[in-house]
């Protein structure tokens, strides 16, 4: 019915109950449900114990912004927590015991001063024994996986460049993006001593200095940023929302899955197989397939997840999806556009918030309300937001029903 | 379907995952679906990222215990995160999206070495500018209520004390209880210089050697342990479960409110409006009145809360639930038994676990399964589960349906 979106991005003057409680407030708003009474709010947010020293954030947000006594829980699936609390927002209401929800995610992280306490904690979804103590972290695993795929399939880094490069042009048409920077207009000095083509553009985003290496072969550029901010949608029941809204959006098809904590233990490392079987239960449920999605939010939290995403979720072959990105297949107006509000790497990455933020630009998406970065006619969208490396994985399905 | 519980108590060489799986486990045995395919996972806890430094905690487990691809959440709502588990997992089932569904929830705890570290991040649920930064943690809010209590009404810090006998009572008889001893026994070489009257009992009780003030005038024994322990629960459809269970046992209601975080902002201290809401709800959803109970478990991390939750949950008038206590009507065999496994003061308080463990030990007395703490005929209980200071409590009314 309703969505909210602060801007992503470094906010040294506000805590993390103001992000929310602003992304909840804007919902509330957009959704016209003001005069009603909420019956529960669901918070996601990853770490906020770690990085705002508040635990009961969802009691504590409740109260803030005067929605008491509705019921008020925080779910949390790392950076997935998002998504997570929409499906139990959903669920709620599906199952008849709710009839106004609200869904917030969130997080505030750039405050932090000590180097690596961000990475670190984001770290402490591996496996302990097996990844942690032996010194993987989430960058790590990036790169282990970027060097697997271009291995295995016929591949540039190039390619994988070049789907952040496509995310920072859409980044920079959404006034709510954390970058609203093209990569070309970043590197402008540089690139002008060149002629501007695309190898003169890769040549510079090969320069160490320029572009430092985070986990080889993984670049500054390939990686999403650390950010603040907060997203938040209003939910009823569908037939409801007909009555209220002049542009329901529907969410039709949820699914989740699990894989092996350990990223070694996975059958096929370049396969997600968590997204399979979760963006197929989100296709059963809605009675979808890949052919029917207009659009999709993807988690490249590493520019090399979009690129296996895309073809997970069932948009390209195995092993061409960096490829299809290279070719301008994903960019706003092509086969299938990825990622049009800039994703993780140019929207931002507050990690909670990142899986409501997706349904957000999707439900703008779908009412026509994306003004330049505006897929035309996108009428049903679908998201991957991804909970740790890859072991849980939550897809949301929406489409526009009036 | 299936109910497990660990031990509580201090275990030096278990893990929360340790204690998560054997919980988990019981519970699959116990419910004949060994054999089936989980849809899901509800972690309930409230801290193992401060204490344990693991994130994605329900993602690690269900892939520990083989349950793979089902999804998996963590739900956190402090003390409470185990009923909040019980509700999402609930509303899992009620949605239709989910048919067989593990809820567990459970804190791993004692190893903890810095001193006042528990305390410090449990005050993490007060509110951080009027509350925590004045000093404020919850047993000082634990002692600000008793002192109220016993200045409004006409009662005796003895009768708060006598919840904390009657609770080391049944804790005695519950092989799962942290502390199984009577408190007679505990203070046995002392008591037998008096004659063993309940005078002498709590004359040692008043002792500041015996029984030193931890919040003035909460003593050591008002006061809840720091536990370790798990505890879980398999559910699904209420009409699939009469196949499978001899005595299934119906979730028949679930209520949840919340109330200001900041705790002098209440109408009146000693009132907990959110309880009032939350078990209202339940007692409507489930068509059932407080005189339909046959035993509770209350949330008893300070003995004050077991007296005012017992009024405020409908069994007592206002200000009489220290003196019914008191008078033994609270006791296993008494007018409305509460607390039969012995409570958080007796069987312990591993936060997340002990909204979950509240319904295993009704379901044991449901079932006629507590041996010698079994409450006769017991058909009908229903719990009170406190996350923060009473400003978000979750009821869960269960009953015998075959």
């Amino acid at each position: 019915m309703g969505v909210g979106h602060t801007k992503f991005g470094k906010f040294q003057d506000k805590g993390l109950l103001d992000l929310l409680s602003d992304a909840s407030l804007k919902a509330i708003e957009d959704s016209t449900t003001s005069d009603k009474d909420f019956d529960s709010v669901y918070v996601g947010a990853m770490s906020p114990a770690a990085f705002n020293n508040i635990s009961g954030i969802a009691s504590a947000l409740v109260d803030r912004i005067s929605l008491l006594p509705a019921a008020a829980d925080h779910i949390k699936n790392g950076p997935a927590s998002g998504g997570s609390a929409i499906k139990a927002g959903f669920q709620a209401i599906a199952s008849g015991m709710e009839d106004l929800v609200l869904v917030v995610g969130g997080e505030k992280m750039t405050h932090i001063t000590t180097p690596g306490y961000v990475t670190s904690n984001v770290a402490t979804l591996t496996h302990h024994e097996a990844e942690r103590q032996q010194g993987v972290s989430l960058p790590s695993l990036g790169g282990l996986l970027t060097r697997a795929y271009l291995e295995k399939y016929d591949a540039k880094l190039e390619w994988i460049s070049d789907i952040a490069i496509k995310n920072h042009k859409n980044g920079a048409l959404n006034p709510n993006a954390h970058f609203q920077r093209t990569i070309e207009s970043i590197m402008e000095s540089a690139i002008k001593k060149g002629k501007g083509t695309w190898e003169d553009v890769h040549e510079f985003l090969n320069d160490d200095k320029i572009n430092p290496i985070i986990a080889d072969p993984l670049r500054l550029f390939h990686v999403c940023p650390i950010s603040d901010g907060a997203a938040a949608l209003v939910l009823c029941n569908a037939e409801k929302a007909k009555e209220y809204c002049d542009t329901p959006i529907l969410i039709s098809g949820i699914g989740q899955a699990t894989d092996t904590q350990i990223v070694f233990e996975r059958e096929e490392l370049t396969v997600l197989k968590a997204l399979r079987l979760c963006s197929d239960s989100a296709y059963k449920m809605a009675h979808k397939t890949p052919k029917d999605i207009d659009v999709a939010e993807l988690h490249d939290a590493f520019e090399i997840l979009e690129a296996i995403q895309s073809e997970d979720i069932g948009f390209f072959d195995k092993g061409k999806g960096a490829k299809a990105a290279h070719e301008g297949q994903t960019e706003i107006g092509g086969k299938i556009p990825i990622n049009p509000s800039g994703g993780l790497k140019a929207r931002g990455h507050p990690l909670g918030a990142t899986g409501v933020a997706q349904v957000v630009e999707l439900v703008w998406q779908l009412r026509g309300e994306a003004s330049k970065r505006q897929v035309d006619g996108a009428k049903t969208g679908i998201t991957c937001n991804f909970g740790g490396f890859g072991n849980n994985i939550i897809s949301i399905l929406v489409e526009r029903i009036k």
